[in-house]
């Protein structure tokens, strides 16, 4: 089924305790357009560069199955760029640089053909440029998922409040959920926030794993233990990547149907984390990602006699 | 099968967010025998307490199943005491007293009906004390379990090493396993422990859940995701017990039935936290468990097409 990703295309200059990259592809849509490319083509990409994202890079991406009519491309001006330098338990991270550059004047108009997308994902940004993308589809898409952070919870809550009302499911880590709902307890957050529109609700623990819930029902998913993380940039969004990704794929939105899609999720961005930036979720194969989904099956499986 | 557990028996000041207690019975003996009781009887208890513990406490705990034979009753002195304030995030506490008591002359002998005991939990005591019970045993048990924490890291390490070469399993919470190995990734963590003797370890991650390390094999056992968390006190211990009970009944040793055991564990553990003490559990049938442990594969189950 058709898929539509909203979402930044960026450099990064990240700095973690393995080491420096100065200026690599970066961004939400990148890595989530990345991650869902795996199970469904064309991923229909809604974003912004300026005159200096490499065409290399964007032939790279078409070729895997990224459709560009809905990237804007301004040629005077720089993409977004954005740095990070991480902290020994690469749980933490200090923002060095933020570059806004383009995304300053990032208004989407969605060509005709990206009007119908059944599955769609608004990637981390104003919550009234998500908003303008709801509104532009031509019906009611058969999901709609978004990710959210702390900056729109801040300064644009009223914004973020519609948006919240308009979508299936948020996407959030345990700290966004606790802001948002002002609860400690995640369970509390979660019916809260569910109170604010998304029926689903995931919340992103890093290395303790996810929670979905949806209604009184909520699933536990594990993540993969991990002898080091190279780089965590963009695992966030390749987990909802693969979410969706495969979701479009089995075309099916039930609650069975997304907890496995949070397992690919998972799988998924236990790849990006290997290495620099996108890095790693260029190289794997379908081969890879199925090894790496069965590894989670193992971890996770169990029986009580 | 025989189960033998070596651990306090005490009283317990607590202080949570959402209320106080004064004196009530504690201990790791207490809670992970009353957790084991479920599952197999007798529980032979190895413990010390003062002539101020109540009887009435212990006529209630023999009912259980639990066996006294090997306590030690010194009726001119007291029991030890312990008394604690949680913090609102409930993962954290100080230590506001800890009166020793009889446990400064803890030098257990075990009762000739307990040293052919197959199961074996030594509660987290001086590592001298859990090798002395080892070595009283009149063969080797099927499984030895055992906890510890950062004290004995601290003071008594060239113990702690012998004790850990003479086991079977350890469990320890997360910020301990990364003291005892100086890993903070979990995964490393976990070769240097089991490099220093034990075949099994598992590392609770609280509200995370918990990890069984064997080999290159890792189970991740998820947490029931709770609204409140009345008090935590005992709940590691509950985990413990409820593990090696239900692995004594099903009498197995395997990769596989300790999967399920930590489940259990788990479970037991869910219950322990929802009344002071050990209240809870004092209240709950076999149906209410299997309530809870169906609740923990409901969290837990996929399946990904």
């Amino acid at each position: 089924m058709s898929l539509l990703i909203v979402g930044t295309m960026a450099f990064d200059a990240l700095e973690t305790p393995f080491g420096k990259v100065d200026r690599i592809i970066g961004g939400s849509g990148t890595y989530a357009a990345l991650a869902a490319s795996n199970y469904t083509q064309p991923v229909k990409m809604v974003s912004i560069v300026g005159g200096d994202f490499p065409q290399e890079e964007m032939d790279d991406l078409a070729a895997r199955g990224i459709n560009f009519d809905g990237l804007e491309i301004v040629p005077d001006e720089k993409s977004f760029f954005w740095s990070g330098r991480y902290h020994l338990d690469m749980n933490t991270r200090d923002t060095l640089v933020t570059d806004l550059n383009v995304l300053l004047r990032f208004d989407p108009k969605l060509p005709e053909n990206y009007r119908d997308a059944e599955y769609v994902m608004l990637g981390n940004l104003a919550p009234n440029i998500q908003i303008n993308v709801i509104g532009q589809m031509s019906k009611r898409p058969k999901l709609v998922i978004m990710d959210t952070m702390n900056f729109w919870m801040d300064n644009t809550m009223e914004d973020l409040s519609k948006v919240l009302k308009m979508v299936d499911l948020l996407m959030v880590n345990d700290s966004e959920a606790r802001q948002l709902s002002g609860e400690h307890s995640l369970v509390k957050a979660a019916k809260k926030i569910q109170a604010m529109g998304p029926k689903y609700l995931i919340i992103k623990k890093g290395e303790h794993g996810a929670l979905l819930f949806y209604g009184d029902k909520i699933f536990s998913a594990p993540a993969l233990p991990l002898e080091d993380v190279f780089d965590p940039t963009g695992a966030g969004d390749t987990f909802a990547g693969g979410f969706i990704g495969y979701l479009a794929r089995i075309n099916e939105t039930s609650f069975e149907a997304m907890k496995a899609a949070i397992i690919v999720g998972s799988a998924m961005a236990s790849f990006c984390v290997e290495k620099f930036g996108p890095g790693r979720l260029k190289e794997i194969s379908a081969d890879d990602i199925r090894a790496r989904v069965d590894e989670f099956v193992s971890l996770a499986n169990f029986e009580v006699r």
